[in-house]
């Protein structure tokens, strides 16, 4: 199954849409900011049991750290492995504390109407694989720069990603990865406009 | 419906335990470190929709901080305000990053055989009430120390609340409120041994 649009292993995702694919384990995926400043939404589900997911949470207590290093592990809600952090290009600049935006979140910021979200373009990007996910999880914003200050409190900045900045994944169990390519145009997270990322898999 | 313990409106969450309780609208709350040093996570649902809860990631996006300050509202996985904290007599350190303790936190950690969890208390909690929880969010983790320093690591330290510190939330929907008063004793996080919290209501 598959409902990623691509040319052979490298899957585009549009600005402002999502996709998703089914990955064995093994698989290393580049998530390819293209263009640069383009932040996505990158969200992992177990294959056999989508109620297992890759948690920021858990994967903040084992790492002791916000972020994984180069090397660590991303885990599930049941804290196993389920990608590990292989290579990263970009400036290291990535977040697990802001949730996906979704219909709400634009309300709030006083658009008028629908907006495109990441929410349901994950829930899309699930349900053309015959998903019906669960829950939403905190995704994991690459190329997202959020920084903590001293106060606890949080900036949300233009993301510093170059273009052809990729951060490599490794599977370590048969997976379903999503990734929306951020439809937030209101607050500057994502420089120069929405752009595509793109997914290169390889084994 | 009610699955506390306690005499009228004060409710003992003992060691190492967990309970929850329906709470109206308007509804205030006080969550009491009756012996000091105690972390406790704290789980909010809707009553009538336990698929929408307090979401940690969505109140940091909408507060833009990692924790809220007096008078601001925790909020759902739908961005609505469900809990505002009304006053805080502890030093204010508290934590929305790390996950509630499991099975799996136990084992990595060595312990060998069952070891009381704050995820199965607050299963166990919710189920005597008749809800069968859709998933397990991220604590809210009442009297926690766990600062973030400034390259991104996360300390976990002892708590520094004292006998009779309390954190007042007033409940801005139908809710149900869970507590453990956390089972951790493998990492010092609680000081002194784990106590008892207490839940005080009042409107």
């Amino acid at each position: 199954m598959s409902a990623a649009t691509g040319d052979g292993d490298r899957w585009i995702v549009p600005p402002a849409e999502g996709r998703a694919i089914v990955v064995d384990a093994g698989a290393e995926l580049a998530v390819v900011d293209v263009r640069g400043g383009q932040v996505g939404d990158l969200f992992v589900f177990c294959q056999d049991d989508p109620a297992e997911y890759l948690s920021a949470g858990h994967t903040r207590a084992v790492v002791g750290r916000l972020f994984p290093h180069v090397g660590e592990a991303f885990v599930t809600n049941r804290r196993r492995p389920v990608m590990t952090l292989v290579a990263d290009t970009s400036p290291g600049i990535h977040d697990m504390l802001i949730p996906a935006c979704d219909p709400e979140r634009y309300r709030l910021l006083g658009v008028d109407g629908w907006h495109a979200n990441c929410r349901e373009n994950l829930e899309a990007a699930m349900a053309a694989l015959g998903v019906d996910l669960p829950l939403v999880p905190q995704p994991v914003n690459v190329f997202m720069n959020s920084p903590v200050r001293d106060d606890g409190s949080i900036d949300l900045l233009p993301s510093p990603s170059r273009p052809g900045d990729r951060l490599v994944l490794r599977a370590e169990q048969p997976a379903v990865l999503a990734l929306t390519s951020c439809a937030q145009d209101v607050v500057e997270i994502s420089t120069g406009g929405l752009t595509e990322l793109a997914v290169e898999v390889s084994r």
